[in-house]
């Protein structure tokens, strides 16, 4: 059978299991690609160091620039991480001829566009579907099937981390800041867990499925985002006495005019709706579309094992697909026309502490529905605080009405504001 | 942009909402397939009868050859339904090197390894993602992702019609008889019910996952099949209590020696296992595999529209993958060597009323044991009746204590069995 030759970037967990199948299932790959993927060159940071891994005949090197340079190696497998060197890298293989596979998603979300048309431009091809949700199958899915269909939105818990800490916050009625220390101490938290909680591994993530689902590529910068950290342990609490559980909900919809929206944000997720029971590090993703309705699609969103299965899988790929024209892979979206807060319509929740002044709950109730805000529920907690449902109305309007009540007198403080989604 | 002709065999729902987007979407299609689909010929029964739907220059006609022999027609798209004369259609058209979608499960199930090979032989391609969980992608899944993993397992409610029925048993606390009635009546169940209720269904798309997921293609005749008809609606009401819910599970292993097993069984699903919640018509597929883990995919399983979403998914890949080789789809795999009784591990339920025997219950219960049955948990009910958890153990296992039980004289009815799974 015909041989094709991988170079690898990078040895470290994702690396090295990847390696390992390489090496283990060569004959395996091979019937299910056509052409047996064969391990040429690896580049990693200390060449002398021993591994615990057999990798046959495949040279190791300092510099990943011998890997793109080394003739024998016809597919580059991206597993470094960050962007830089990674998207040089990525960029000079591409020129190369060579077809790239990464798992790199701040690489995908911050040039997929620019990447997949220089993929086309030099008779290569792209792969990424480690970049997002590790094992779960998400990118492929959005690639290679519902080709008839107009997606029109997607809703995704694709945080792994946040999701824990979530779960945590709910199941053991602590503080963010306990459930963090809990979840780093697990090692479902980096030391420096930003990244994470503030959101930008859901941006990222939003950035890529966005793309291939709506067909507007939307920079992560441009996307409404609001992380974790200021999500109050009583507000979990008090939603799971209501029958809802917060989630990091990263969405993205198409309005029939064809603008786009996307927002990674805190969401309380009522009872029965897909993605009310995916706690821990479960990932899912809920695509909604015009023929086939609702599909979900839900797995582990992290680790080494399950990124390296989306790693191979889209080596097999490659090699099926070699004999393709890399325009397949280009789609090169327009400039998105994004919907604005006057446009996009959700539900909420917020959490105020009354003063005493008379009547204070009727006033609060009141200047909600004065500001056009409609009032699904209100739920009184002990010491004078109010939980209100709030129905769903635009973006701009739940703003302005939450500034009001900021102004109100019979409000002693806003304790918490989420978003809200039902079944 | 170049075109690509196309012609349909059957205008009845799905095959008129093909037609429907084809030539609604053109535009979308053409840009997503990289050359635009065009419908040449449409084969139906009769030619005179007006269809509400603008065909454009598509003709009609009365023999579904004349579609086959059409040189404007590449691509042959199958919607006729029923094994004959559709097998011998698509035969036809793969021996005359036009590539075939088809949404039919029967054909597929019974002959999707050899019209694979047909069309490799001929340089065509087979596609048939709408026959299994029609708006589900699951057939393109299994075909383009996960390429690297082993899969372990496949656990599957993919008969819609007995999920009605066994979702409408459990909240109404009705008779199957009743239940199926109802469903009749709401457009769920056919007049003859017998092909979802008997099993045989969820049979062919369990055949045909397997064959995809597991590399080994088994006869439907072959499976492992009991249907719902002797499901007793108070075993489903007595699960309920319990935090079960029946349903008609689709089971497919492979073990390490690479035995496969399929099976197609009313069974107790526990609370927190991923099927648990999947009521009325939905569907959803698990995959257990070695490296993603478990990876789960829901959707509608049924409809015009969702079956039409699938059709047309193929349809675009169909002419994406028109340059590659048509190997890829072939796949023939080994004949599969068959897990038997002794090797294939379940859990049960039982459900008997004892006799007025003195130490009944305790009889039963050592008498299982006896026969290496586990006991996981027993529960009374009125009436001496009595709920017995039954333990792992093999399926001949299970099979032995059930027919020592109808010989015990502590037992004077067995009113159910059932297999059963945890989360």
């Amino acid at each position: 059978m015909e041989s094709v030759g991988v170079g690898l970037l990078g040895l470290g967990t994702v690396g090295t299991a990847v390696a390992r199948r390489l090496i283990g299932e060569w004959e395996l790959l091979g019937e299910r690609a056509g052409a047996t993927p064969v391990l040429r060159c690896i580049a990693v940071r200390d060449v002398a160091r021993s591994r615990g891994i057999d990798l046959k005949n495949a040279r190791l090197v300092g510099d990943p620039h011998a890997v793109l340079a080394d003739p024998a190696v016809a597919i580059v497998v991206e597993a470094m991480g960050g962007t830089d060197p990674a998207t040089a890298l990525i960029e000079s293989a591409l020129r190369a001829g060579k077809t790239v596979v990464t798992a790199n998603k701040a690489v995908i979300a911050a040039s997929g566009p620019h990447l997949s048309a220089l993929a086309a431009e030099h008779g290569a091809h792209l792969y990424f579907e480690a970049s997002v949700g590790a094992g779960l199958p998400i990118v492929g899915l959005l690639r290679g099937s519902l080709l008839g269909d107009r997606i029109t939105a997607l809703d995704c818990v694709i945080n792994g981390t946040t999701n824990v800490i979530l779960t945590q916050m709910r199941g053991a009625g602590v503080s963010f800041e306990r459930a963090l220390e809990d979840a780093q101490r697990r090692g479902f938290a980096e030391a420096d867990p930003s990244l994470d909680i503030d959101g930008w591994d859901a941006v990222h993530k939003l950035v890529i499925l966005a793309w291939l689902a709506l067909g507007g590529y939307l920079p992560p910068e441009q996307v409404d985002r609001v992380g974790i950290r200021d999500v109050a342990g009583n507000d979990v609490a008090a939603l799971a006495e209501l029958g809802y559980r917060v989630r990091l909900l990263a969405h993205a919809e198409r309005a029939g005019n064809g603008a786009i929206h996307l927002r990674v944000r805190p969401t309380a997720v009522g009872t029965g709706h897909l993605l009310h029971d995916v706690d821990d590090a479960d990932n899912a993703v809920i695509i909604s579309s015009d023929l086939a309705g609702t599909v979900m699609l839900r797995g582990l969103g992290a680790g080494g094992a399950s990124t390296a299965s989306a790693v191979v899988s889209d080596l097999v790929t490659a090699i099926r697909e070699r004999g393709l024209p890399s325009t397949v892979n280009a789609a090169m979206p327009r400039e998105p026309i994004l919907l604005g807060d006057e446009d996009v319509e959700v539900a909420g929740y917020v959490h105020v502490r009354l003063s005493t002044e008379a009547d204070a709950r009727a006033l609060v109730l009141q200047a909600l529905e004065d500001r056009g805000l409609p009032v699904d529920a209100a739920v009184d907690l002990s010491g004078s605080e109010l939980i209100v449902l709030t129905g769903m109305a635009p973006r701009a309007v739940h703003d302005r009405a939450l500034e009001t009540l900021d102004t109100l007198t019979s409000v002693d403080q806003i304790l918490g504001a989420l978003d809200r989604v039902e079944a």
